[in-house]
């Protein structure tokens, strides 16, 4: 795979990640789909951590999304984990739509998994993207157990990004210190998404860690609401994955006090940088969006609740109209009307502002009188674009993340598969 | 505009269409924004009869939508109509976000075209498709009712299926006869869309007539009806105009009984009929989708109700992932697996069944043993595909169509305007 030429969009050069004390990376090539490279990886997380995951809400869940769900409930309900986390990723094959065998190679991986690294199988999290309704070959991941476990180090983090990728164009990471109580804490995430090039899904896989130590439900909870602010809030083409799994590991091993509640002063500060961290793994996500050649940020203010905010920014976000305009660099404004009206909030034509960055290009359900379409011709042809529009009846805010629609987007995935 | 090559999927001819006693039509070229064709229609229809109309749910609805609104709300509430109505329709603007002054043009051209026709203003019915946020040009319609008028006939169907045409590649028509106590009645009918050539809109314009009899809230109910099975069960690319109209006309010039309810027996044979017309129409629409290659069927049965299955259908439909594949002539049934997941509806993936046309293809979530990929790539060949998904749930049914989506769409849509 990785046919594609590197995303316009793409940053400079993949960050300079920091180890978190209690984690160590590895990645390795298991053939699972793929020749000549890596496309297993694993994080092994200390004795004494906690543990968060967010996963699809798609109805037809993959088997590894199912396995996560049901160890973190069990979790949840009987106390902290004691021995220490795994998380093993495979790219190449997404174990989806497969039935009972799916189940069992899960099953079966977590088990020798859990043998090889002296861990808990309760506490393996797995997690597949790649090809769906092919049986996973789940002998080739645990053939490959032994060269993973002794290649484990701190400092895996960027091979451990590209050993996840499926039709990525750039390895995704992201991190952040913050102080709580005066003593720094780190957070370094990695993720990918969200090539999909048949017959891949559009597989969102994200994994983050911290030193903090967080009590495990202020942990799911803060995962929760980072979540709806980053990965829950861009759309490349509003299809959802089956496979989409976001873990968060905290490991304690900081000198910063305890964080019990979210919202504590030191939680919010912890959530606040963790938030950050998921959204620039979120924003590197959407540009490397399939064709993208655009970034932008839909701004919604003046709706009658957050969530009818929500519903217009993923309305004009999700709009192929509005997408291929941004592809077109068209101030195309008739477009982000058309898209507010369909939305189903509630909205009102006469009282409609809209911008393209500095640009005042309709108020009051008429062009501006200052409008000049050369001003928003100009903006337009910026790569990372802001769209705001005001609806002028609450308070309701919400922001969104999305990519131009290009005529590569379609060649990629009309591509046939074989 | 008309600048694209007739679509692939069009039929062969314009049907022959037949006269609607108490119907005369009559096209014009006004030069709204289009030269050198004609842009303007007029349906003049006789005293007695009853009219209905369905519109665009969209919260930034177009001026003459809101004003078409208006007054079938009023002749609801105050009873039916006596002095005959007139349907006039411009293409080349819409009309829509204009503010105050749309809401002027709207009210100038029902006046002086109801004093042209000899047609009270309340029952004047009017549409625009086209540019939306410039200034309609109202004077242009009003200065062209005389030739309009000059012009009005039985059999001026085509001509004015031509001239509501934006970005529409053929002109789209469709009739029926259907017999009501033995006595004929006719429906006929005429419709735009869906092209959007920026900065045109998504407009879906339909105007369908018949000779029968029927009572005003009797015709409301079969069209709403019919609606929701032809016209708001098609798909091109999910977004939705602020103009979308359509309007049915009753003279009651036939010999057959008046219909007074639509669950009465002579009511349902006549809705079966209006149904078939609105449905033929709306096809076209589709297979007139920008870019279009291929013209699918999406049946979802076995749902746990028809709203979910409908729900599960539009997810099927809307899918750039689904569209693509189509247009790839590629049979990726993990995108449909995909789609039904995301929905939103209940699916249980371990009693889905899918199938393309004949081919069965998963069942009980797992590829059919059967299941070779080389007969559902023939069958993908096809221009007229239907893909068939059993949740094994329920009883719940629901059909809608759509399109491929296409490099083609991208270049319409992404093409500057100016």
């Amino acid at each position: 795979m990785n046919r594609a030429p590197r995303s316009p969009l793409a940053p400079a050069r993949f960050p300079d990640l920091p180890g978190i004390a209690g984690v160590r990376l590895a990645s390795a090539a298991a053939g699972v789909r793929y020749r000549d490279r890596a496309d297993l990886m694993a994080a092994e997380i200390a004795p004494g951590s906690t543990v968060a995951g967010v996963f699809t809400r798609s109805a037809t869940r993959a088997a590894p999304v199912i396995d996560c769900e049901t160890k973190l409930a069990a979790l949840a309900r009987f106390g902290p984990a004691e021995g220490g986390f795994l998380f093993l990723v495979n790219s190449g094959n997404a174990n989806a739509f497969t039935g009972a065998a799916g189940v069992a190679a899960v099953r079966a991986i977590c088990q020798t998994a859990g043998a090889a690294f002296g861990i808990d199988p309760g506490h393996v999290l797995t997690a597949s993207t790649g090809v769906i309704g092919e049986p996973l070959p789940a002998s080739r991941i645990t053939d490959a157990l032994g060269t993973l476990r002794a290649g484990l180090s701190e400092s895996g983090a960027q091979q451990a990004a590209a050993a996840i990728m499926t039709t990525d164009t750039f390895a995704k990471g992201a991190a952040a210190e913050v102080a709580i109580d005066g003593q720094p804490v780190r957070i370094m995430g990695i993720a990918k998404g969200s090539g999909m090039i048949a017959p891949d899904m559009a597989t969102m896989l994200a994994f983050v860690f911290t030193d903090a130590a967080i009590a495990a439900p202020a942990l799911q909870t803060m995962l929760r609401t980072a979540t709806r602010d980053s990965f829950n809030a861009i759309t490349v083409d509003g299809d959802t994955s089956t496979s989409d799994t976001v873990l968060l590991a905290a490991t304690g091993q900081a000198a910063a006090p305890r964080i019990d509640s979210a919202r504590s002063r030191h939680g919010r500060a912890f959530a606040a940088a963790l938030t950050g961290v998921m959204r620039d793994l979120a924003h590197q996500v959407v540009k490397d969006g399939e064709g993208a050649t655009k970034f932008a940020e839909i701004a919604v203010t003046g709706a009658s609740s957050a969530a009818a905010a929500r519903k217009v920014a993923f309305a004009i976000a999700n709009s192929p109209l509005v997408k291929t305009a941004l592809a077109g660099e068209d101030p195309n404004w008739g477009r982000i009307v058309m898209a507010v009206g369909k939305s189903g909030a509630r909205a009102d034509r006469d009282r409609l502002t809209i911008r393209f960055g500095d640009v005042l290009v309709a108020e009051k359900g008429q062009v501006a009188e200052t409008y000049r379409e050369a001003d928003a011709a100009a903006y337009m042809k910026r790569q990372e674009l802001q769209i705001a529009v005001d609806l002028g009846l609450g308070r309701g805010a919400a922001t969104v993340w999305t990519c131009d629609l290009t005529t590569r987007y379609v060649d990629i995935n009309a591509d046939y598969r074989s």
